[in-house]
């Protein structure tokens, strides 16, 4: 059940049997020659919409851009400052509050968002931690990459047994392939697998990994590739919700 | 051309023929007891997606959660603060002027949004007008809802002469029902059209409004309608573009 | 009754049978060669005490400097970011709610501000509609333009039906010149009609617009017809605020 | 000369041979049985605009709402969080700087006020310290309270030996009444004298300070009185801002 | 008692019978030649803890990084912007109010600290002010500088007759030099007794301090003088915490 | 050499030949029954100022409060709220920048802290990442936990095979107790080792961990260990900063 195309009562009728929610987190940002700008929203987001095939499940709106400062040098990135992207998750959180949801599963796409989603985590219990007071709801959140469950990781393993690497990954764009096969692109890597180093500002971020790839060979992506992680992945989002929306 | 689904080659060689983009602008908001709750990102985001294929365009990510505070007794709405939305805006802003865009385009879903928004562009420019130095650039912002076109709002006029009322319009249901057609619903309006009123917060909204309609009555959307408005809508769009692009 | 000029007591017995009050706000901003930099802010005010005499209403202090970065190139503006113009409205609100006003009529000077208003307006409800719990008071905002009821218009139309503009008009100006005489200067315009155009940053204003009027002829302002404005937007205001204050 | 009088060519010759403005700053806040609620604006305007008679100077619009959360239980009064003043004095500071000022001399009226108005400096200070490079200007705060002028205060101590006070004190009601002589409020003060203590929160004020003054009997003002002071605190501002300008 | 280095078990015990804290507050900044940077902090964190010694009182940690923006074009110099010492004290606050800690006694070693921290306590109270309810506690902070005790200031008085000064003093380095001998510097100054004048950003500073003192001499510092000085200053700092325990 | 022990002279002389410094970085929170409120503090404190033995390092001020809201329903814990700490972050980074560092070493005692610091990070990266300018600095920064090195590791697993345990570990208060040996407490344990589970808010927190511990028996802990790993710590974190520092 996606709930931008459900009328508020039909969220009104979810709420009466589940007060968990699923929220799909990315970045706009560059993912090497032929990775796609929204490669780290589309994950999340159509592994999501599968999963909610496969268990009930309501997953709300996509956040779409994230942490990406480190890809700015890059046409096409977009960011929010850590500051904003903390702001923007305590009203997404208060909203979903106002209705009675207790459980937020981000299911992430980005590795760069996960620190400044733990300390948006941090802010929103804290506005609970000061208060001394009993208080009726138990607000629970969840961060999820989605690349991290043991059955995806095995499978990305076995069909990119090397340069699935670290960025620009070569089963991150089979995903979007497989969501956007008219959006495939075919471009030769040089060199065929990408550098590896750590990630600090924008500049030197470019003059490390001049095509934006760290790590990988993403020339090895395939649409039938992407259908197949998307499967594992979802089946994994859709055990592992069922027990959060338990806990 | 779609940023998402473009790898950063592809959005570094249209910047060297353009420096304009089109940004959708929405909110996930109720839209009454048939319309989606995306409906307000919904209907930029697939206006805009068309006239793409009209003319020389490149659009951003949809920017869907916007100024909904009032909807929030209904539930499903996520809204963000105006001054977070202010700073995800600048936010926006600053990663595109990074990358040499000087023109944005934001087509808006949501009558709520356009305070906040014209706020947000008075911040924005603010920041160069504090300086009085001589500045390279010229940011230079538009905001323009899709429905005050002259051509879409005749048709509207002509598609609905009575009941389209001011929110969960017959006419933005229609264009996600197009968008989306298996997520039509239908449902018996009661009254038939809705009351009107004013605007304040979300208890006094939902008292006024109890389904969440303000005067108009979407049991009249359809598809076909909706699929009229978008074509007639993403032409407007890429005309007024062209000449934004060129201004 | 002007709050400035009360004691709390008087205030304290004002609230036994009101709620409402009227506050002033406006801009210190460059209104052409022979306009006032206070002219947004003096407007408001003169008609608010003007009208204090025809009703039962307390004035508040005026809010004198709101948005005007666009000012900037002319000497003398002064404005606020929209960012802390919310921050201060939300102080002003908070404050005037802790005594127990529910009503607060914005009578507002500037078209700049309208856009930051609501934004602030949307804000300060938000704190309320994040609350799912029923809440004793109702905070009620209302923002009105002097210029935009229909008696005024029409007699601006009247006193100037060429030339009354839309920044620097010949109305606001007049209305100056009838509240402050000795501030009356003699200039001549050229063009005697200003151009008109779209507004952006400081830098870019000051291109458009070198003297700093927009589609006016200030130089037909007198202080006779700033009389005849200031008693029928009064009269205007006290009727619209006795409706207000019983809503 | 008064800025909001004055137009922007006006100000743009200032320009040319002064770079100092004077700002009034004040606060909304009770003032005892028989003082108003705008005393600590009312008397750095007076002040400020008196002395503008007397030697060339420009002063500035009133920043008028202030500090004043300790004020709160008693009806009127209204605040700025000191946050919120912070981001507004350097708002003013930011524009004022934008045209070319370099000095500016806050006339205060509240000695609520003090803490914070240094902490703006400071933070508006803050950012050029932080940066190591060489700047063109020499951006110069001052802040001066109109009543600690030794010929104020002895002029002060002279006409009220006993309960001039420490809030809502004779002379600043008198400094009122001369300003506005119709807003005269005659009350018995019960006991003449009020109690003296400490500052923190609203409810601690008023249980301390019953009807909101400390130490003083403003039973003693007057307007000749307070034409007396305002000579003579506008001759000390006039002298000191020739001072500061020169500096 | 140090919070720092007792457990969570003998702080609630310590509540059981008090609800006042110490908690000393600095700033790490430029002392000079031979100051040390971290002088402001050590200074009422060696006092307190001192004191802790003469009476029950628990000393919190030292809030060691203050308001220093007009020290930074000396090496070494660390400061708070003046809006984020505020958030700061407030965090702090929250956080020991959550324990059930209603008096916080602030330590003080920095001049320029005090009006950043007296606007803090008026942040802090404003949420209370704000609100009209009735509140189960009794927040209250108070301000004290280690220097301005009589006892203590009569003591510098008669070790330094000539030179104490006002930054980098005599009194405060000895008392650095008794808490940390091995860090005491041989320094020759020019001129022996440096220059006073006013402060306003960090450059300058430096043009009028060339070395970094204002108006001492502290090549007079001793460990001998700084013993008797952290003496009689705990001395007065446990008569103080005690009367403002049980006020 | 440490930073608060140094005057500002000896600092620049420090910058002539290094461009880098150490900042303990740690929390205020309770560490069970026998743990200190200062141990994350303490901790890398401790161990840098033993590492400046050991190699040529500036080690500057404790950053000693951090992010510790769960620990909040455990008397004496302060924490900053992850906004806040993103601020002063910021701060100390701007000052530093100031004086020429380039390369900064955030030396870590606590967990709870990884998420915000690194936050902080990206919004001091995003502020040149914003700016396609080519800079002349280049500002790294680099968070290491204290206990995270190999050699540190294997030492504690050798020390506590059993109850080491992941919050108030045995390992960190035997550094704890060989700092402040007379800050020792012998409490009994119960249960010996306490449970495991996951964090979210305060009351959440002490509901699953009814005495602060989390998996730790640090009824183990003596002096002497701490001295152990303090050595061997000190050692790791010297060699690391050499490499830092000429990276």
């Amino acid at each position: 059940m996606l709930l931008a195309q459900s009328s508020w009562m039909e969220v009104e009728d979810y709420l009466k049997h589940s007060d968990s929610i699923v929220i799909p987190i990315g970045s706009i940002e560059q993912h090497g020659p032929n990775g796609l700008l929204g490669t780290d929203a589309i994950c999340p987001e159509v592994i999501a919409h599968k999963a909610a095939t496969l268990t009930q499940m309501l997953v709300g709106p996509t956040f779409s851009v994230g942490c990406a400062q480190h890809h700015l040098a890059f046409a096409g990135t977009i960011t929010l400052r850590p500051s904003t992207m903390i702001a923007s998750i305590l009203d997404w959180t208060a909203s979903l509050q106002r209705h009675g949801f207790e459980r937020i599963y981000w299911l992430n796409g980005h590795g760069g968002n996960v620190a400044t989603v733990n300390a948006a985590f941090a802010e929103s219990y804290a506005q609970r931690s000061f208060s001394g007071e009993q208080q009726a709801t138990e607000l629970l959140h969840k961060l999820q990459n989605w690349w991290q469950f043991e059955s995806v990781a095995t499978l990305c393993k076995q069909l990119y047994p090397v340069g699935d690497g670290q960025h620009a990954t070569a089963s991150e764009v089979s995903v979007t392939y497989a969501a956007y096969p008219e959006a495939q692109k075919q471009v030769t890597m040089e060199p065929k697998i990408a550098p590896t180093g750590t990630i600090t500002h924008a500049d030197d971020y470019r003059r490390q990994f001049p095509d934006g790839r760290i790590g990988s060979d993403p020339s090895q992506s395939s649409e039938q590739d992407g259908k197949q992680i998307i499967q594992t992945a979802a089946e994994a989002v859709a055990a592992d919700f069922e027990r959060f929306a338990k806990s």
